[in-house]
């Protein structure tokens, strides 16, 4: 009998897929059921970014650069400026994805056996791509009543060992929402200069950040430049999930050099999602604003609405477009199952994701779930009610 | 200081793109450089998976399924019928280029400290991802003076230890050009069979056989269903390198699940590259006939004219797209480099790459070149007559 690799037989896989065959069986039984649970924007794709596409009038998809594109790193080192980030197009190497940013920063910054530090809850294939790079995880619990806000340095001090290289935050954060203060990011600076760590941060919801709160990127602290490494995307902003557009970028040489060799051995990144993105980095805020305004919009309906309930609980989100609440249910596993399989109410339901699967702690965030509101205001509305009706009977039972 | 992971600092780099500069530097002086280095074919893609991104009719570039999309997956499975392969939509999973099936494979398989047992010479990225996944490769060396044919089982079981956990073969050959007979392939059978090993087979070249060769691929072997892995890729078939479509294709369901998990960490394969690589798919012989009796020509051509120059040595491939030569000269990286930068003949030049960076044993292929012969026959013949000339001058210096 030939055995596949302990690192991923380990591995749970993905906290939402797992409710996804009874979503399906609910479905085939005519029930409508309103997606809480993915992240996958209903904002349609920019027309500069499809217009792109059509106009393809090349005659062969051949390789493109393994670093990606001079003229879309150019446009990324324009983009950032615009954000007060300093990155000249050799510090940007383009992935295929936001993904493989996160497993080649990794790969190329970690050895097996090294470890990193991120928060719990955390996304949740963070985890798969540790075990895939054989890098241990450490975590530091943050809290749903602190709007899931970063400890103070001490407690990640308390997780340093002489195996750490790196914390890694992504901010705004999937799944919590939460967005980090300068002061949080400041924090975070003196702990990596202070013991030579990496600091990834995962910025791929830049954009989306609500209500008075400024964004301070990982790119914006001074004298942590060798340390820096952030992770990008062009799934969230554009709305172009499907092109698999990310990148690396950093001003540290070494870890350049190492990513750009794992991305010499993958050949290069999508030729078409390039061609897309490159025509997607020169909108702006026209695009953008109306949909971070109707994001926003979306954050006060369900935060509104979740208070509303009975017994539940919910961070205030200030970014991403998530939010985590407690539900008063001991096992939300169950009853997002339950939800899916035993519940309907005027043929309708909810699926949303048990925020177990982005806890690394085992047992913590059971009651918990992880909201996703890309739905347009009424459905999520309709999803809340919903959502009370489910607990109303649930708890009843 | 913060530093970069030892895994990969460790790692040469890609052995192609070292040259890089210096080719720059020699057509930035106006000199003409043939490319012989490089597997990006000038054949076009096919009419249909161009018309198909121009049809592109969706408003929202969104998340494609982690395994790909079903009706991809279900042309494959008749496409892989058609070659004798009995595969399920279920035993397909659909990959960002051929490069992600191996390193998936590689992640799903082994584990850190884990062996493979691959070929010398070997693809030179195989080395990259093992790096990245921390297994070792042990290599059993293949000969130009035997068409770099497979060594008899004996010599393959030397390797074999107690940490062995898979053979790997591309087939046909990348870098060599070798074809692998059924015998040769049964033989790996009985090997991978005996000791539990799986057996990762790199197919991506699987229409370019020539002369009388057939064509046997590790799907056509019977009772290893358990033991066989295929990797697959888009790419050279349709000539879309830059679409990044690849498969992971087994019978294996503890293979499927681990790579799924790691396919599913990583969202979704590029969408746009679906939708062409579908649309190329049903394409048949009346594309690719003429494609491979062109390479059959050119292949001709490259061997007759390398045969003819005094001291070359050159294997005859049967297939894929290059082949080695052995040159009359100590050190072939270095009249590479000599070949672009301090030789021209009317003002052109050739550029190879030195074998050297596709073999693992230090040391080994000194004198030997990978020649692709992806350009059209009289530019074949024009870059052979420069390499004659450059020998010429170089062994009289």
């Amino acid at each position: 009998m030939v055995h596949t690799s302990k690192r991923i037989d380990g591995i749970a896989g993905s906290p939402i897929r797992k409710l996804t065959p009874l979503a399906e069986a609910a479905m085939a039984r005519g029930v409508k059921v309103y997606h809480l649970n993915i992240g996958q924007p209903d904002i349609k794709t920019p027309q500069e970014g499809l217009a792109a596409l059509r106009h393809v009038d090349r005659t062969v998809l051949e390789y493109s650069p393994s670093q990606g594109f001079l003229s879309l790193r150019e446009k990324m080192s324009a983009y950032y400026a615009g954000y007060g980030m300093d990155y000249t197009p050799d510090q940007i190497m383009v992935t295929t994805g936001g993904s493989e940013a996160v497993l080649f920063s990794f790969l190329a910054c970690l050895d097996p056996g090294d470890e990193i530090i991120t928060t719990d809850p955390t996304y949740a294939n963070y985890i798969t791509f540790a075990a895939a790079a054989g890098i241990n995880v450490r975590t530091i619990m943050t809290r749903i009543e602190d709007n899931f806000a970063l400890p103070p340095a001490e407690e990640f001090e308390k997780l340093v060992t002489s195996r750490t290289r790196a914390i890694l935050v992504c901010n705004p954060n999937n799944p919590s929402g939460s967005l980090y203060s300068a002061a949080e990011m400041l924090m975070l600076s003196e702990i990596v200069r202070r013991h030579d760590l990496f600091l990834f941060s995962d910025e791929v919801y830049r954009e989306f950040v609500y209500g008075q709160a400024e964004y301070f990127s990982a790119g914006h602290l001074s004298g942590v430049d060798e340390n820096v490494v952030i992770l990008d995307s062009f799934s969230k902003r554009y709305s172009e999930c499907g092109i698999r557009i990310g990148a690396v970028v950093s001003k540290n040489r070494s870890v350049m050099e190492s990513v750009l060799k794992l991305g010499q051995a993958r050949l290069s990144p999508p030729l078409l999602g390039q061609i897309v993105a490159e025509a997607s980095c020169g909108v702006g805020m026209e695009y953008l604003g109306p949909i971070i305004r109707e994001y926003d919009h979306r954050r006060n309906v369900l935060v509104e609405g979740l208070k509303s309930i009975p017994g539940v609980m919910t961070s205030v989100p200030a970014g991403a477009f998530y939010t985590i609440a407690r539900l008063p249910v001991d096992d939300a596993d169950r009853f997002c199952a339950w939800c899916l399989s035993d519940f309907e109410y005027e043929g309708e339901t909810v699926m949303m994701a048990p925020a177990s699967g982005f806890y690394f702690t085992p047992g913590a965030g059971r009651s918990e779930v992880r909201i996703a509101y890309v739905l347009e205001a009424k459905s999520l509305e309709r999803a809340v009610f919903l959502l009370s009706k489910a607990l109303e009977k649930y708890l009843s039972e």
